[in-house]
C-alpha cells in the first residue's frame, strides 16, 4: 500500500496569498466537477449573518443588532464511507487547520491549509477535523470519485451528525467560504459637482457598492455622506444624515472602501490634510440573479410599479434577504417572509431563502424570539413550509428540522397552560406599529394565536418530514386545540368581527384591528356568514384602526385580493406606489404617507433623513400581480401540482411568468381570453365565472371567455 | 453643556497600529492609575482557551481538543451610573466596535478605536455597545474619576447583567485583551552541533519559548523537530517524534516563530530551497509569578526534588494551567486541580486559578462533562470552593455562581433517581488509568459518589454566599440524602473495606481499589474502626489495584499523609522523584517506572516519544512538603483562621514558608523545637504530641519539644 504526502511549499504564517494563488491554477485546470466546501450546516449562514449585519452605520458608528447572535463552532469533524475500486489521488483543502484520521495511517496530519493524499483501494471512512476559530471550519476535497458535498457528514462533540451544509456559490477551493464578496462591476456616476466643502455624485438611481474615489492628490481624512436623495448627501450637521463614515485617502493608494455601502447621491467632505477628490465612480456590488418571472400590461404606470419593485428586490437580495439597505441592512425575519414570498415570483432563487432561514434562526440554545419579536418567530416556522411547498425541497426541510424543533421548544416552554402565546417579558409582540397597549396586552392577542396556529401546522408537516412522527402529532393536536379557541374566544357577535384581544381579565378588548380579520380570511376561520360580517365590519369597517405600515398593508392587500378585489388593489397600487414614483423613487420606500411634502418625505424615527428609501417590504406588488393578477399559486410541493386563478382587476390585458422548479409557468390573459403555458405538473384553470379546468401539462392552452 | 467629541485621525482600515502608537503615548503617561479592560465575565478566558489550546501539534498537524469548545459573545453592552460634581473628559478605548448611549446625546458613536468625549456635571448612566465578532468585545475608560473595572455591568441580550470581568494584567489601553503574549527574555543554548542533515541544539533544561534562528543564509523550508530528550530531536521520521513542524525561513527576515513551544533540544533539518541556518537561540517565555512559597530541609536530594517541582510548575502555569507543555498544551480540570493545590503553596496566584476556572466552564449551555469527563466536573465544582478557602475571594465566587449552577442543572439531568451519578453514553469517567470495565460500570463507583457529594457540599457553600439560599438548601439535603447512601451501599464488612461500585444488578463488585479508600479517608466517611480496616485493606491490603498514575498517587500519598505516615511518603518522594532526577529529568514527568531502561522511558501511548517529560502532575511535592510537613492548612477563608501541624517524617530540620493573602506563614522545625511565624490570623498549632496551642498573630513564635 503506497502513501504518498506532498507538503505545498508555501510560507505557513502568510498561508492566505500563496494558498489562494496556488489553488487557482488547479481551479482553473477543472472547474464545476461536483466538489463544494462543506461546513456544519448552518454554519456558514450564521457566521456571516453576524458579518453582514455588524455593517450597520449611524450617527456617526457602527450599530450592532439588538438581539442574540450566535457563533459557529469551532471545531468540526467531516466525514465519509468511500469503497474504492483503485486507489485514488485527492486534494484536501481546509479554511483553519486539519487534522486527519485515515484509519491506515497516524502519522501526517496537515499544518498547510492544502495537502494531497493517496488512497488506498477497498472500503474506508475518511475523517478530518478542522479546527476555525476565527470564523467557521470548512473543506474541499476533490479527487476522481471523492468529492466533498452534502453527502458528507459534519459533527462534533456538541453537534450531532449532519449532513453537511454547502452552497453552489463555494466550488472553487481557491475561494474559502469564510470570505464573501458578492459579484461587482464598474459604474460611471451620472452628475457630479463641486458643493462649498466638497464634491457631490449622483449616481441616477439608489445603488450599492463600493465609492471609487478618483484623482486623488495630497493626502488627508474626508467625510463620506451617504444619502439616498440629494439633500440627504448635503446635510451632514450632527443629528442630519444617518449614515457617514470618515475615510483617510492619499494620491497613490487605491481609494476604494472596503465595505460596501447603499447610495444614491455621495457627497465627500475634505476634513484635514490637502486631501482632494476631483472624481467619484463606484463598483456597483450584486447577487448575481436571473430574472425568472415577468409581468407586463397595457398600463405602463403598473408596468413602471412592477420593474422598480423588482429593482428594490433585487437590491435587497444579497447575501440574505435584507430589510433596508443603507440603514439597517439587518436581516429581520417578518420582512423576510415577505421578501420570501416576492422571491417565489422573481427570482425563485432557493439559495437566497435557505441562507436567510438558516440566519435568522442562528444556533442553540434560542434564547429570545427570532429578533426578539413574537410574531418574527411564527413567520420563520411558516417560512419553512412555505419554501417547501413553493420549490418542494425536502432535504432542506430535514436540515433544518432539529432547530425548527429547538426553536418550537422554546416557544412552548414560555406557552400559557391552555396553549394561547401571551407577551412575556423580554419579547417584542410588533404585529404593526400599532400603539403599544393594543400589541403587549396581558391577554392573548387574536392575530398572534391564530400566526402561532399556522405555525404549529407548517411545523407539523415539516416533522412529518424529518421522519419524527412522535413530533408532528404533537404539534397537530397543539396546532387543532389551539385553532379551535380562536372564533369562540375572540368573534364578537354583537361588533360581528374578531376582537383585538383579551384583556387581563379575559374580557374582549373593545378594540377591532384589521390583523385579525385579515389572517382569520388567510387562514381559515370563517363560515360564509361570519366571513362577510369580518369583512364588512373587521376589515372595512369605519371604526377599526388603519393599517401603519407598509409591511401590514402587504396583508391587508392580500386579503383584499383573496376576497376578489383586485380591482380595488389595483387602484391603491396605482396610487401609493404611483405616488412613490411622482417624487422620483427610484426604488420602493419603507413608508409613503401621500399627505406628506417636502423634506418630511425623508424623515422617521424621529430624524430628519431616517426613512428608509429602499426597503424590500415596498416591493409588494411583485407578489400581488403574480399571485393574485397573474394567479398562479403550488398547491403541491415544488408546483407538481398548481392552480392558476387569472384576474384581469381592470387592466385590458396582462402577462408574465410564474417560475417554478420545472420550468416557468406563463399566463396571458384580456377580456376574451386566456392563454396558459404549464410546466410539466398537474395544474388547474379557474376561470372568472369560477369554472375548473385542467391546464395540459404541456404547449400554450387558450380558453376563450 | 459643552459636549466635545474628538475622532482620532489614524487610518481605519489600518487601526490596530496606528491606535498603539497613539495609545502607547497616552499610556505611558498615565499608568496604574485603576483603570483596566473590560468584558463579560469568562470571556477572555473562553476566547484564550481556545486560542492556546488550538496550538498543539501531534503527528505533524493540528490537534484540536477533544470537547466542546464554547466562543465568547460577540455583543457586550457596559454601564455604569456616574455622579459627576463636574464636566470631565475621559478617553475611551475599544476592542471591536463600539457605540455608544449617552443620554443627553445621540449623534456621535465610535467609528475609531479610541475617542474622547467630555461628560456634563450630574448624574447619568454610560453605556457602551462594543461588538467584536473575530475575539470578543472589550472596553477601556479613563477620565479623572470615572474609570473602567469590574464596578461596572456587562450584559446583552442573552447574557444577565454581571460585573464586568478584567485582569491586573490588562491596565495598559494600548494592550488590547484579545491579544496575549506573556513576557519573554532570549536565552542562549548551551550548545549546538552539526549533525548529519541539520543542527542541533540543547538549551541545558526543559523549557518554553520562541526559537530564534540565527546566521541564516539562503532561503527554504526547514524541518524543526522539538525534543524534550536528544534522541527524541533526533527521530524525526514518520511515527518518531511528536511534535515538529515546517518554517520557510530566509536569510533578510526575523527568523523567529510565532507560537511557542515546548522544548529542551531543537533539531532544524533543512528540507528544500538553499537554506542554513547556523546558530540557534530562544526568546524563553513566562508568566511572571513571584515564588511566594519554599521549603528547604537537612536533606539535598528532597530540596532539588522541592526546586525542580517549583520549574515544572512554573512551566506549565502559563496562561492557563496546562497538563503537559510539550503535547498535550491543553487545560484539563483534574490535572489543573492538583496545580491549583501546588499553586496554593507556591505562588498563590489568584489569577490564574481564576483564569483557568473560567477557561475549563467555558459557557452555556452544558452539553458534555468538563473535558467530557465526569469525575473533572466534580473537581471543578469543588476547585471552586477551594479557591475561596485558600483566597477569601468572595467576588469570585458570586462571579462564577450562575455558571456552577448550569453545569449542576446539567449533572442533576442525568442523575439517576436516587441521585447517585451512573455513566452515561458520552461521558468518560477517568478516575485513574483502571482498566475500563472498573470505570464505565453499568453500576454505581464509590468514589464518584464521594467526589459528587463533596462538590454538592461546595456548591452548596458557594451558593450560600451569591445569596442563592434556595439552591444552597437544595444542595445540601441532595448532598446529605447521597453521603448518607455511601457506607451502606459500598462497604463490605467481608473485606472490610469499601468495594469499588456495583454492578447493573447492585450487588458489589468483587473488586476493591484504592480510590473509595482514600477519599473515604479524606472526606471523613469512616468511624474509627471502620477507618482502621479501610487502610489496613482497602489502601495497604495485597489484592487492592495498584494505583496507575502519578496523578492519583497524589490522593494516594496525600492519604497516607494525612493518616501520619509522613516518613513513608518521604521515602517515595526520595524514590520515585528522586530516579526521575538520577536519570537527568530537569523537569517532572508524566510518568516515572523505576523498572524502565533505556529509550522506554520516553514512550507512551504506544509512541516512542509519547510521554510528558514536563507535566504539572509530577510536580506534587510542593503540595505535599507544605501541606504535610510544614503542614499548613487554611480553616477559615482566605487564611482568616489556619492550622499548622508539622512533620518531619524523617527529616532532620526542615524550614519554609507558606504564602497566604496576608502575607507568609514562616514554619521551622527540628527535633528540638517548631517556630511559627504567624500572618496574622487567627492561627493554631498542633505539636507532634498532639497538643494544641494558639499562634500568636505577630512575630515569630518558638516552642520547645
Amino acid at each position: 500500500m503506497e502513501i504518498v504526502f506532498k507538503m505545498k511549499t508555501a510560507n505557513k504564517r502568510g498561508f492566505r496569498t500563496s494558498f489562494c494563488a496556488a489553488a487557482f491554477a488547479v481551479a482553473s485546470a477543472c472547474a464545476s466537477d461536483g466538489a463544494r466546501w462543506i461546513w456544519y450546516p448552518g454554519d456558514f449562514e450564521t457566521h456571516h449573518a453576524e458579518v453582514v449585519q455588524a455593517r450597520r452605520l449611524e450617527w456617526g458608528g457602527y450599530t450592532p443588532v439588538i438581539w442574540p447572535q450566535y457563533r459557529a463552532y469551532p471545531i468540526v469533524r467531516f466525514s465519509k464511507t468511500v469503497n474504492l475500486a483503485e486507489p485514488e489521488e485527492i486534494d484536501v483543502w481546509v479554511d483553519g487547520q486539519g487534522s486527519f484520521r485515515f484509519p491506515w495511517r497516524r502519522e501526517g496530519n496537515m499544518t498547510e491549509n492544502h495537502a494531497t493524499f493517496k488512497l488506498p483501494a477497498g472500503k474506508a471512512t475518511l475523517a478530518f477535523v478542522v479546527q476555525n476559530h476565527a470564523t467557521f471550519p470548512s473543506l474541499y476535497v476533490r479527487g476522481k470519485t471523492v468529492k466533498s458535498d452534502g453527502t458528507w457528514s459534519a459533527d462534533w462533540l456538541d453537534a450531532a451528525p449532519r449532513a453537511a451544509g454547502s452552497s453552489p456559490l463555494f466550488t472553487d477551493p481557491a475561494q474559502v467560504p469564510s470570505v464573501w464578496r458578492l459579484a461587482t462591476e464598474p459604474k460611471k456616476a451620472v452628475s457630479q459637482r463641486r458643493t462649498a466643502r466638497g464634491l457631490l455624485a449622483d449616481f441616477g438611481e439608489e445603488t450599492f457598492g463600493y465609492v471609487v474615489f478618483g484623482n486623488v492628490t495630497g493626502k488627508g481624512r474626508v467625510k463620506v455622506v451617504y444619502g439616498e436623495s440629494e439633500k440627504e448627501a448635503l446635510s451632514d450637521a450632527p443629528g442630519q444624515a444617518d449614515v457617514w463614515e470618515m475615510l483617510d485617502l492619499q494620491a497613490s493608494s487605491a481609494c476604494t472602501q472596503s465595505v460596501s455601502r447603499a447610495f444614491r447621491h455621495i457627497h465627500v467632505i475634505p476634513q484635514s490634510g490637502d486631501v482632494d477628490v476631483a472624481s467619484l465612480s463606484m463598483l456597483y456590488e450584486y447577487l448575481p440573479l436571473e430574472y425568472k418571472g415577468s409581468f407586463r400590461c397595457d398600463d405602463a404606470r403598473v408596468n413602471k410599479i412592477w420593474d422598480v419593485s423588482a429593482r428594490t428586490l433585487h437590491l435587497s437580495t444579497r447575501e440574505f434577504f435584507l430589510d433596508g439597505i443603507k440603514r439597517d441592512r439587518w436581516v429581520w425575519s417578518g420582512d423576510a417572509y415577505q421578501s420570501f414570498l416576492m422571491n417565489y415570483y422573481l427570482f425563485a432563487d432557493n439559495e437566497s431563502v435557505k441562507r436567510t432561514l438558516w440566519a435568522l434562526r442562528g444556533k442553540d440554545p434560542v434564547v429570545r424570539h427570532i429578533n426578539t419579536i413574537v410574531d418574527y418567530s411564527f413567520y420563520w416556522l411558516v417560512a419553512v413550509h412555505d419554501y417547501y411547498l413553493y420549490s418542494g425541497d425536502e432535504a432542506f426541510v430535514k436540515a433544518i428540522w432539529p432547530r425548527m424543533k429547538t426553536m418550537l421548544d422554546f416557544v412552548f416552554a414560555r406557552c400559557r397552560a391552555d396553549g394561547m402565546y401571551v407577551h412575556k417579558p423580554g419579547d417584542w409582540t410588533f404585529v404593526d406599529w400599532a400603539p403599544k397597549p393594543l400589541v403587549n396586552t396581558e391577554g392573548p392577542v387574536a392575530v398572534i394565536q391564530m400566526l402561532f396556529a399556522r405555525a404549529l401546522e407548517s411545523a407539523a408537516d415539516c416533522a412529518r418530514l424529518a421522519g419524527d412522527a412522535d413530533a408532528a402529532r404533537d404539534l397537530s393536536s397543539r396546532m387543532a386545540e389551539l385553532r379551535a379557541k380562536v372564533v369562540p374566544t375572540f368573534w364578537s357577535e354583537e361588533r360581528g368581527a374578531l376582537v383585538h384581544a383579551l384583556d387581563r381579565n379575559g374580557r374582549q378588548s373593545a378594540q377591532l384591528t384589521k390583523y385579525a380579520n385579515m389572517f382569520g380570511l388567510f387562514y381559515g376561520y370563517f363560515d360564509a356568514a361570519r366571513r362577510e360580517r369580518a369583512v364588512a365590519n373587521g376589515i372595512l369597517g369605519k371604526d377599526v384602526l388603519p393599517i401603519q405600515t407598509p409591511y401590514m398593508r402587504f396583508y391587508e392587500l392580500e386579503a383584499l385580493c383573496s376576497i376578489g378585489r383586485q380591482a380595488d388593489v389595483l387602484k391603491e397600487i396605482r396610487s401609493y406606489w404611483g405616488g412613490m414614483l411622482d417624487l422620483g423613487a427610484t426604488s420602493f420606500w419603507e413608508l409613503y404617507n401621500p399627505t406628506e411634502t417636502g423634506d418630511a418625505i425623508y424623515a422617521m424615527y424621529g430624524r430628519p433623513f431616517g426613512r428608509s428609501l429602499c426597503h424590500a417590504w415596498g416591493a409588494s406588488p411583485i407578489y400581488l400581480l403574480g399571485r393574485y393578477y397573474l394567479g398562479v399559486e403550488p398547491t403541491k410541493p415544488g408546483f407538481a401540482a398548481y392552480r392558476v386563478k387569472p384576474s384581469l382587476g381592470g387592466l385590458k390585458w396582462m402577462e408574465g411568468d410564474v417560475p417554478t422548479p420545472s420550468g416557468p409557468i406563463h399566463v396571458r390573459m384580456d377580456a376574451a381570453s386566456v392563454e396558459v403555458t404549464g410546466n410539466g405538473g398537474e395544474g388547474e384553470l379557474v376561470l372568472p365565472n369560477g369554472r375548473t379546468t385542467r391546464i395540459p401539462p404541456r404547449g400554450k392552452q387558450r380558453i376563450a371567455l
